[in-house]
């Protein structure tokens, strides 16, 4: 096991009704709020009402900044600075999924930054302060109501970058399964395939002696699986939501990455069809990851052969372990299918003659500093290029 | 599952070497230090002197208080906080297991409230204030290093009394398990049992719907059993130590209790045994959990029958699930065994004279205002002098 420095200070009030206290949580800690959402499905289904209720109850001044889309825009977060910069806002509240997270921690952090944020994501400076995010979580999936991460589309260039400091996790999050009753299938599925990538990008390693954090990590993904595909079936039920909402941020705080090598390749090759193609995340993530692992296995079998045995439930002979992996990985793209995931690129709408210049992105490649994608294997553009073809 | 509110902001820095690093660790947070600590194995180690050149190293002031024993006194508690009072002391750094880190805790409240600090822990009363808290482990045990908790007995009055709040939790705990390589094994054996309790007092709940905090119980107390025999047998293996450690921590930050109802019995009557005979909180553990088991389970067992499968391992028949539980009770005893701990309370030394006391104790009885202990079976003053006849 490697050292590490675990630090996971968000506060998750989790449960029913949780929403309607959320002026009182933030009573403490600010005077006026941004209050920062998406599009109008807020409003439809009375949280946006309760929210704003339950603001103006506890006195708290906001003002408000909706319009964030999925892959959310580097152009609605100078926005936002703007905007909190002339109202003196001291808090954002991010009610949303976690595209309108990240853009509130987006926000949060080129307020205290004297450059243009965009160069935190593009350079991964190291930052002194950040507003305090809180967050109203109605999609669970990116896990960001905990993390220290934000994911930015700069869609001028058709970048979509990654940045993280702890200094972005949000002070608290509410949480009620409750809202996600209404979602609609698709973002379920979206949803589920990401914070099952989050494990599994913490998962496979190749560091050793990891005994603790492999169990937390197969335990929390055959939850996942299992009530995934009850709330698929049936969006409300209220139980199987608590395990796959919270799930969902354990997927995604680091408790279940530490100590250990991570991998990250599978988020680095879908990263590059979002960008170009504004695919969901967690529908790329569910194409490509069992091609990723069909493409890597080798480098660490005995790895597979854990996952396929101790999460997918194989029980094979233990002379052919490629059996056993290829069972293993089998059934995930079945769990996939039921889950109504795409299984191609080309379902998702990506035509081959791109991925060459997909693969050169992701690595780098292009503009002559490649740098290679994955912890597990070091994945250069032709390996990324023979990945997106397995998963044509 | 049950509504809940997580907050887990401890930050640990886990792993070779990082007790090295203590001062530049407080720095940002501290001026003048009280350096808290037990007996003399510290000095003997030379973890005192790291610590103490890593404090100058990074200029900050500090005080000392050695002393605290097993059990930690309120009499030191005082000391402390009068300590703390005249040299202006901003910052406490526990050095060492759970007793001198809740010792620590006590007198980080005590010092912010304006009463005796022994009446929080009597009446538990809520505070609003306490100073930092940092830690440097050195048994894994008792979870104190990130848990919101402390035990401190009064030994005038022979009451070892819990008190809790979340402003006790540690700022951050320094973890490395080569610390734990000279611990005597009694010590290791006392400590893993401590750390088990923690999780059962969580885990055996009549909550239904709790998968994930279900599975992530199973996977800990399954990771802990299984890295605590090698470190038995060899206290230099490091690996397992990682598991141990980290495992401990875990046990007791709450995460795996999250959303369950709790039981907390087995704590509850161990207590009586710690603050009449001064035993090793772990071994009474060690000799009552199992009995306790034994005297519950039928209250709900299909509880008790998963945790035979799925964390002993057992292979029964399912048409005998009594049969089931039995040999998972009997495993938990071997296992026990094989640590090197005791079974019943004549090994402890505790006479069956005491039994009545202790149980009127335990359960408040003797004062004329019973309050049964327990969650998941109610247990009154004869249900507990039951299972300590049952342990004897």
């Amino acid at each position: 096991m490697l050292n590490f420095d675990m630090y996971i200070p968000t506060r998750i009030i989790f449960g029913k009704d949780t929403q309607k206290n959320i002026g009182a949580l933030l009573k403490p800690h600010a005077k006026k709020v941004l209050l920062h959402y998406g599009g109008s499905s807020i409003k439809k289904s009375g949280l946006y009402d309760t929210v704003t209720a339950s603001l103006k109850e506890s006195g708290l001044e906001f003002v408000e900044l909706g319009g964030v889309v999925p892959n959310p825009r580097l152009s609605l977060v100078h926005e936002g600075i703007d905007l909190c910069k002339k109202e003196g806002v001291d808090l954002i509240l991010a009610v949303g999924g976690g595209s309108v997270i990240d853009s509130a921690k987006a926000i949060a952090v080129g307020l205290c930054y004297d450059g243009d944020v965009w160069e935190l994501y593009e350079h991964a400076k190291s930052i002194s302060a950040a507003l305090p995010v809180a967050t109203v979580l109605t999609i669970p999936a990116a896990g960001s109501e905990s993390s220290n991460g934000s994911v930015i589309t700069n869609e001028e260039k058709q970048r979509k970058l990654a940045f993280g400091s702890n200094l972005m996790r949000p002070l608290l999050s509410v949480m009620n399964p409750e809202l996600f009753y209404t979602l609609p299938k698709n973002q379920i599925a979206n949803g589920v395939a990401d914070m099952m990538s989050h494990i599994f990008e913490r998962y496979f390693t190749n560091t050793l002696q990891t005994d603790l954090t492999d169990g937390l990590c197969e335990t929390t993904l055959k939850t996942i699986m299992k009530n995934a595909l009850i709330v698929i079936q049936n969006p409300q039920n209220y139980d199987a939501w608590c395990q796959v909402g919270f799930g969902g941020t354990i997927a995604h705080n680091d408790l279940l990455g530490l100590g250990r090598e991570q991998d990250w390749a599978c988020h680095g090759m879908e990263h590059e069809l979002s960008a170009i193609y504004d695919v969901a995340h967690g529908a790329g993530l569910a194409v490509l990851t069992p091609s990723w692992m069909q493409y890597v296995y080798k480098t660490n079998r005995n790895m597979f052969v854990q996952f396929a045995v101790k999460v997918m439930g194989v029980d094979g002979s233990y002379r052919d372990p490629d059996a056993i992996v290829m069972e293993g990985i089998a059934r995930l793209r079945d769990f996939f299918k039921k889950m109504g995931l795409p299984s191609t690129l080309t379902e998702l709408g990506i035509e081959e003659s791109k991925f060459e210049l997909m693969a050169k992105k992701a690595t780098g490649a292009g503009n002559g500093s490649e740098h290679p994608l994955g912890g597990l294997k070091k994945l250069y553009r032709q390996d990324v290029l023979e990945i997106y073809k397995l998963a044509k």
